[in-house]
């Protein structure tokens, strides 16, 4: 087993560039203008979906209170106000919102029930930093069904859904978040959360990693009591491990953006689905008999393969990777170079990770009309810059839909202006979020009831057991029956019955 | 990332009790009774395909020489007599079926190209101990090509085709393997291979690993100038784990059994062709509307579940593992206990690698006609036996067909009495066969050449690189047109443009 | 072939019963309250997604201008007054959505290239009633390209746009229509359509049957200088076929509803996409492992299903015909009865065309947080009036959702009150109302030119030769390259080289 | 409705130049060298694939009996010599296979049960010539439950099953069949059903309209008593068309070749499995990743696509139909010209009906090891006759494959020799028998029991409702459950309850 990794030796694990850049640009905490950029790397709910769609909760929120939340006083209905949201008044459309997220987040609310007899989030103390949101809410007040005292800051400037914070301060919870925060909101916020007299957090619940490095710079000595973190984006577990490259790290984490049932999800599932979603909303197209070139074929790109081919596209796909390259083979695809199909297909759509993957060249040599797309993992993919010129016309079209046209009357039609469209242009699925709600909430009872060194000042995966958890408790919503083993099968097979069922490095 | 391993710790590498057992069996090298065993653990190609489909070799075999080949005076065109084949006159159809495969292993071919100029493997003396086909025809040759010695023995009693044994006899390929041997022929036919004046081998291609437990057992000192082994099977891999468990590795193995493209082809793609070609060999039915029941839900269930239901049967899945019973849903499966559908379904299949899974108390209740096949690892998932009673009648309609009758004239179809349905009524096709024997070459490439300390008396995986590699060699065979990392690109990715291009744990 | 008619004798054309109620609603024209009913009998863009989703130009339509149209003196550029829309000066807004939509309708743009030098259509006078969108204009101006003189008013009182019908009014084409006309108004500018001085129609245009039956109430002399009618609604052509049948039509008229490629497109095609574009922009649900029963297997059925099995949905079908029914089987559906599943299913979708699919009695049954809706012919499949009781709480979520409440807390998620949910939550793409366009214009061109005699006083199916036409004009939009027979090919066939291909009873 | 034939009547019924070049053939009954070249016309079953894995009764078939037949003097275990079979011996092997035959008839059996209280064939004294195999044994049996009489002679002079002819016989059918006829015993064998003292037949049931033109030719004035013929295949169907149309029919015909069951079955349902059984039997190729041309998209090229893009293949379609070759588009696949593409297919597959389809031109330009098969309705669709030249090598690879050698080296695999691959190399499902028998069934209750006048002396389609009787019949073997429409919804849609549910032009 221990093999495993040492043939792992030469491909270690990558350090992209884009990681490394983003991490410079965010040394000078206090400077960072702007949050908007992140909204790329971790996962979010769409703020422009969540515009169009969203329900009761936004009818209200278009009062023209100008006032800051931070120079209102505000009490909830027990008099405290140990809080700071928008508009406590909203807090009953913001339960309506939870209760219907609680309705589909099962997976949570059998938590609640089958852990709550023993609580084994007992004197846990913690501080989070994530999207304030219905399916938030459902975790935060899962935490404290189980025994855990909350404080809560907004990872996002623009994310909070303020009748959610509020129905959440109402309930007690002290949270520090409305939707659109200053840069100077955003830390004052994080502080008000981790800076109280008589109370100090010993769980961190973070998302991108800023909680995390405020505590490192401010109040470096609470790690004393910290128990771990969790962290649940790709910039945050970059950022960790880079913390523990350099020995810096003093508390155990743990990554739950690797777990197993969190990546199909995140990509595979919920990408077959918003690919769909994300075109049809922005453009009305019809799907059928589409030439359509997705370049990348991991996860991602093959969920938006699967979905275009049985919409009945004709889908063609790039790849730099051989392995993956036989795979699209295998299920049916034609492996391509971008440049021999780029001047026939009706839609473009980037899932690599990479950077300029579509050039100005490609975008020159496009038919008219062709829809030009970004599902991957940053807004680099697509070179929008190279479009910025003059001899190149841009027409709003719609909302997230922009016609670029050239002198000769082409016209491309980028969607998002290269960002990424199921986040601009579709929504998350309230399930794929209670994947990952569940998965933070398991992590966060291991850590903080692990023995004494079973984790060191590390990051670590979520382990298989827990996974296996988390997908257990998501199956009752598929009425879907798991078949137990019998003690002979179990001693045959070598297993515990209760799993963990697959060698760490089973593929899936 | 070495925090993967650490989080490993609970999971373990699974010993399961069937290969321990297994291993037990096997103790006594020269007491074995039989081979047959084996075959449904390494795969192998179908005997009975063979039969019935297999071309004009067949033709010339059904000779009534009853003389054993050990009896026989032989010389090929060129004076040799050093090999032992069943007849050395059927070498011109051997001939053919070989260059008939050699236009569907075009990876192999390829590597015979790219890499005859430098002979990689020049002074190499290989000792190999597989299934003796075309396909192996193929390898052996290819390494001949470049610079290898090699000397061969069958690694199944019943497997090797006469007439492709004599054509590489007659190329001056010592072979010593027939069709029908004995167990005592077995081993001689191995002692043969290695026990010879002024020849020793100094690299190992076993497949079970019954050459390498023949030479630890009769000449230990050879493995002094053995610089490595590589092993194909399931089986062969778990004797090397142990031995290296047990500190008796005493040289490196390289297991390629796990390789990704190899682990793929051989379950996922494989599978999802071979339970249509068998069911329909066997039994002529029609896949439209039949319910069927699939229990597991791993690549061979993933492979046969998205075939049936391509082609419009309903299937429903049986799993332990709560993940890939997640995953199971969202392919669009219903996830059941087989209590609660066994009385309806058409068909039941099994691939899940554990036992009994299909008990008397299901065959009781199936309804009349219900096909039962098994696709897993071992012919212990249907209960076999406990249709061995007197009280029900057994009925062979076709090869490979049973009609097993109950006293109320309830009948149910088994196929190949419960053994793998596609090695013993379907073909392996050449393609897969080439992705094994190409990763065999190149992990002997590997091994051999790699310098001093690389690898160590230990169990290795392919490197990822090289698992890469074979999957690109079969990429011209669908003119599949790999895109090629920029610079730039590789820079921002920090990844080397030749690949490997994903850490070891990325899950395909 | 002549049998193919004699035997269906039995079968008949059915006269379903809702049709002649609804035709016996319509005998008094100018006491008609509403036109809102017909909405869901003829396929129209739907309402709400125009609303959401629309371009620029309903940016321009917030006006708050209260003033009749019919009150307003509006000129177009040229001095013309000969229309009456709700604002000239949107024209250019309307330009470019005209120019949008021709991109996408190279069938008809193809049309005005290949007929304008021989004006098919020279002399034609064209009165339109149909809805009045980006496409019909695309419509009328090819008309007009081909020689014809048109006038236009609107077939649905809601449906124009205003900004399209400025930019007609523009260019010259008599347009009388705005979104949110009265009754009166209705009426009154089909009447200024045909009652102009010096302008009688020869043709007509018709969508729903209104203008038809105008003109038969008040002008029915005009008939005699009518070469022919061409009609595209189910309803309007029921109408057509009533009238025959009581001996009263007195043109030709042509029953484009029903030519292959417009059926296809309209149900098949359109609907796979739709279903799930309509449900995503409502529920934003996950389709992974969501058990849906579809009710009735026809063309809706058909493509509803193969949408959502596509995408991991467990699909149990409905059906009264058993012919559909096996149908259903073969292709990998369930067939059951509504209420075998009705307790478990998360999604049910009717598509009928039936009444009272799903009653009361299955509403209460449902599941918590089961989604009901309607992809039907009718609103009536769901019996929507019976949940308005006093024990159910209604609840509005979003715009075509609400949450109908039990008593004990249930809820049911009911998509567009019942009402066909493609045309209310989703878009008719372009293409497909391409397909219809260019089938009308050819339908047209056909009657105009047909040689004395060809066509009676009947009503007729588009010649197939011009179906096929119809579909060769879009093979384009997909680089689709047919195949030409060669002269040998078409003798050995017995069939013309330009086709028509294939008899009148062929199944497609 | 009637409007739906004049519009017909451009396109009329194609008399195809095969058809009538065959039927001159034939003219010359006597003088017919042959009866193998029909095989491809009227579905049969596969020689082939019967010899390959036919069951028991093929064992006993070994005999070295070479006496004729009809030089036999043989008696069944009554008494009766009313027969000629080859071994009246072999009946209990027959037996078994009958048996199993009728667990996969169930519509046939329930017919059994539901009409045989009535007796609806009492007095019907039933003539028949089709295939010889244990379904049509069943089909017998169960005219006979219905109280028919039947005598017997098989349609094609090498698809008797022997053993199953000698159990019909043993049970006192007399049948007048035996595998390997003569041309002279083919006539002979007809000839003893119909001349036979003291016994007239009133009923013909007939494959292919041997039988029928032999009582026209021999013994014109038996049509007196005849109530009527049902025929099942295309040639037999055309030949009673033209007879019609000469005004030389005298009875009633009914064409249940075409009634909507039969035909979904024969050609969709049925291809969309023996395409993937018939390449996998003769090649062993594995279908992912494969490039395949579809040249045709009717019913079978859509089969045939459908199921090669399920198990990954990427597929390309020919068609000379725009209509069709719009269907193509809107399922995937992309449209072109045999020439684009001949050069870089891996598989080329006919589907058209056509001749030279592909020729030796292609044939020329296609890759080496491309597989050449025809899945169409003739044998000349692909011009194998070009390839009997001497430049180009034939070789024999196994049964039903060649390859043709260029001088080059290159190999073209051809399957079949152009014949029909699903006959020849795969097998037709019992289920699809049953389709086929049920109808033939029905049709002669219908025919039978018609009151006077029902049925002219011309060509009738099956009616619907009796299509959809047969469809109905086995919805069982599904557990499929029809719902029923209410009272009030058959009035809603003017419908009878019990059908038929469509008019006769549904395209279904």
């Amino acid at each position: 087993m221990d093999k495993w990794d040492s043939s792992a030796g030469a491909a270690a694990f990558h350090v992209p560039e884009w990681m490394i850049q983003f991490a410079d640009q965010k040394q000078e905490f206090n400077k960072r203008p702007t949050k908007i950029g992140r909204r790329s790397l971790s996962r979010s709910i769409s703020q422009s979906s969540t515009d169009s769609y969203s329900s009761a909760a936004s009818y209200t929120d278009s009062s023209d209170d100008e006032t800051s939340p931070r120079d209102k006083q505000q009490k909830n209905s027990k008099g405290s106000s140990d809080f700071c949201v928008k508009n406590i008044k909203q807090a009953e459309f913001g339960r309506r919102e939870i209760e219907i997220a609680e309705q589909e987040m099962p997976a949570l609310m059998a938590l609640r029930k089958r852990a709550q007899g023993e609580k084994p989030l007992a004197g846990a103390k913690i501080v989070g930093c994530t999207h304030i949101t219905a399916q938030t809410a459902v975790l935060m007040e899962t935490l404290g069904a189980l025994g855990a005292q909350c404080r809560w800051a907004a990872c996002n400037i623009y994310s909070t859904l303020n009748e959610v914070a509020a129905a959440l301060a109402e309930s007690g919870f002290p949270v520090f978040a409305w939707k659109g925060e200053s840069e100077d909101d955003f830390w004052w916020c994080i502080d008000r959360c981790v800076n109280v007299e008589g109370w100090q957090p010993n769980m961190i619940l973070d998302d991108g990693g800023d909680l995390t490095h405020w505590i490192y710079k401010k109040y470096p000595n609470m790690f004393k009591k910290i128990k771990g973190i969790v962290e649940e984006s790709v910039t945050g577990v970059h950022r960790l491990y880079q913390l523990s490259k350099a020995g810096k790290l003093c508390v155990p984490a743990m990554n739950v953006n690797d777990s197993v049932t969190k990546q199909k999800f995140d990509n595979l599932y919920c990408c077959r689905e918003s690919i769909l979603d994300g075109l049809k909303r922005t453009t009305d197209m019809m799907f059928g008999g589409k030439q359509v070139v997705v370049c990348g074929y991991g996860e991602v790109g093959k969920g938006c393969c699967a979905a275009l081919k049985a919409m009945g596209s004709i889908v063609y796909v790039t790849e730099i990777d051989p392995i993956c390259a036989l795979q699209a083979c295998m299920d049916g695809f034609r492996l391509v170079k971008l440049n021999e199909v780029i001047r026939q297909v009706d839609i473009v759509i980037t899932c690599t990770g990479n950077k300029n993957v579509v050039t100005r060249e490609h975008l020159d040599r496009m038919k008219n009309s062709c829809i030009v797309c970004n599902m991957g993992h940053s807004n680099t993919e697509i070179d929008v810059a190279s479009l910025r010129t003059p001899e190149l016309t841009w027409e709003r079209v719609r909302s997230q839909v922009d016609h670029v046209i050239w002198p000769d009357g082409k016209r491309i039609v980028l969607l998002a202006e290269g960002r990424l469209l199921n986040l601009s242009c579709s929504t998350v699925p309230t399930f794929v979020l209670s994947i990952t709600a569940t998965t933070q909430a398991l992590a966060l009872i291991e850590l903080y009831n692990a023995p004494e060194g079973r984790y060191k000042q590390d990051v670590y995966l979520l382990p298989k057991k827990m996974d296996e958890y988390v997908a257990s408790l998501h199956l009752p919503t598929f009425d879907a029956h798991l078949t137990e083993l019998t003690d002979e099968q179990a001693k045959y097979l070598g297993l515990n019955k209760n799993g963990p069922f697959k060698p760490n490095y089973y593929r899936y």
